[in-house]
């Protein structure tokens, strides 16, 4: 069992980022610029951001963080959104969800100029990802490819099951893993709630990406021997013993499923760490103008 | 068994479209639009198209067909879209692939205003298929989501099973089959070419979308008894005895996968007929600006 390093990877991606920005800036080429808009004061929101913020100085990046209290109206969010599409300095920007129930995400979304988007949320980006054209890919399926990259796991032809269907990680991921490309190329069987038969497509699965939100749901019984197992799942469950007040909990039951494994990413220091590099390549790109002109 | 009788339900359809169009008409409003733009004489492209400009008529639409030699250069073409795109009387527009080597197919649909895209190819309509929004779904796809309405065949929770990945069809239909959405809800299985399990996966499956393009690949021994097959093929096959030359020749065994079936689609006479009239579909949609503003 190979267990899968996601803070080495993200760290090692992060040197790399940093020195190709030392060159483009040693040639008198503009240091990538990374906005990020934060509304109000939720938790896990501001350790996220901080966290994006830090891997920026680590890049190399230019940051810039634009705070909202919690009461902004959506026309006062949308006219910061539509004068960061128009500020040349700023490459890329991200507006952290989730908002507050009285600003519509979606609108915010797709007011974000899709050449700026580097969460790769717009629906340009989204449907480009799908067809298979040059675009930003979501974060954390862009990071879980990396890692599949990294580890040189195999992925042609294998069966590939992803729990979850979301917009931001079960679809993009399952697009991007039916893809005719590496990683990629496998046959992919998206589960979710309402699926009768995932018990039986997670026995089958050569690779599983676990992205529902239950702590713990995969077990040892759901996996075949020999599979890859990538945990997306990332919930915060109360813990005493922390300083924190909480630990955070994986989809999957890692201590009996990682013996049957191949691969198997931990949590923390899995896929969490490469969800904000991959928004750190994506920003790269965006000032690099290598997706769009 | 159950013979799903596509022919029927596209008379069907374009009767109701019809006297929606004759309301809208007799209301003072605008008779849909809609133009489509045939590049050179390929015989199959001249069929859809002259079945195309039929179902307008008998669906009370307005039509126009642009017609250029296969040597139309790719900035003419591009021209005659936007001009198409600024015309305020074209509801909705198709170019009719595929195109000649010289022109880049996705150039041309990126040119496409969304708006107008009824083919659903643009990767704006794309996306917001995947993410779940309201959009021009492409034709195929829409079709077979009638057929499934319409004979009222159940789909949340059960396994789905699409044989191939194309982005007109495959990618498209996997997406719709997952959404949390009646018909929809579906555990979705994409299969390909380089799909070790493929056979497997199609015996497990409650329900199979064929849609590879090689006559005859689906056998009884893939089906479960019970199945519903939807068979998206309709390749040329050579026929001395038809006064064309050839016949149409779907990706299932009709004659031995239909005495497993629930439900079955005949080729001709399935999911063809519905593919036109959901491109007449989504010009209603374009002409009463349903989607769009």
């Amino acid at each position: 069992m190979t267990l899968i390093d996601g803070k080495a990877i993200a760290a090692q991606v992060k040197r790399e980022i940093a020195a190709e920005v030392s060159e483009i800036v040693a040639r008198g080429g503009k240091r990538p610029h990374l906005a990020a808009i934060l509304v109000g004061h939720d938790g896990g929101s501001e350790t996220y951001v901080a966290s994006k913020v830090k891997a920026c100085e680590e890049c190399g990046f230019r940051s810039t963080l634009v705070r909202y209290d919690v009461d902004v109206t959506e026309d006062e969010l949308l006219a910061k959104v539509r004068e960061l599409n128009a500020d040349a300095d700023v490459d890329g920007f991200i507006v952290q969800l989730p908002l507050p129930k009285h600003i519509s995400e979606q609108k915010v979304i797709e007011t974000i100029d899709y050449r700026k988007d580097v969460d790769g949320f717009h629906p340009i980006n989204v449907g480009r990802l799908s067809i298979g054209l040059p675009c930003y890919v979501s974060a954390t399926p862009n990071g879980i490819m990396e890692l599949l990259r990294r580890y040189q796991i195999e992925t042609q032809g294998k069966k590939c099951v992803v729990l979850g269907r979301s917009n931001i990680v079960g679809k993009p991921m399952a697009m991007l893993m039916m893809q005719k490309a590496y990683p990629g190329d496998a046959t992919v069987t998206v589960c979710h709630s309402r699926s009768k038969t995932l018990v039986q497509e997670c026995r089958e699965a050569d690779i599983i990406i676990a992205a529902l939100g239950q702590p713990g749901f995969v077990k040892a019984d759901m996996v075949k021997e020999g599979a890859v197992v990538i945990d997306v799942g990332t919930t915060r469950v109360p813990d005493a013993t922390r300083k924190s007040g909480f630990r955070l909990s994986g989809d999957v039951l890692f201590d009996e499923v990682a013996p049957k494994c191949s691969f198997i990413t931990p949590v923390p220091g899995g896929v969490g760490p490469m969800t904000i590099v991959s928004l750190m390549k994506n920003t790269l790109l965006a000032g690099k103008k290598a997706i769009y002109k």
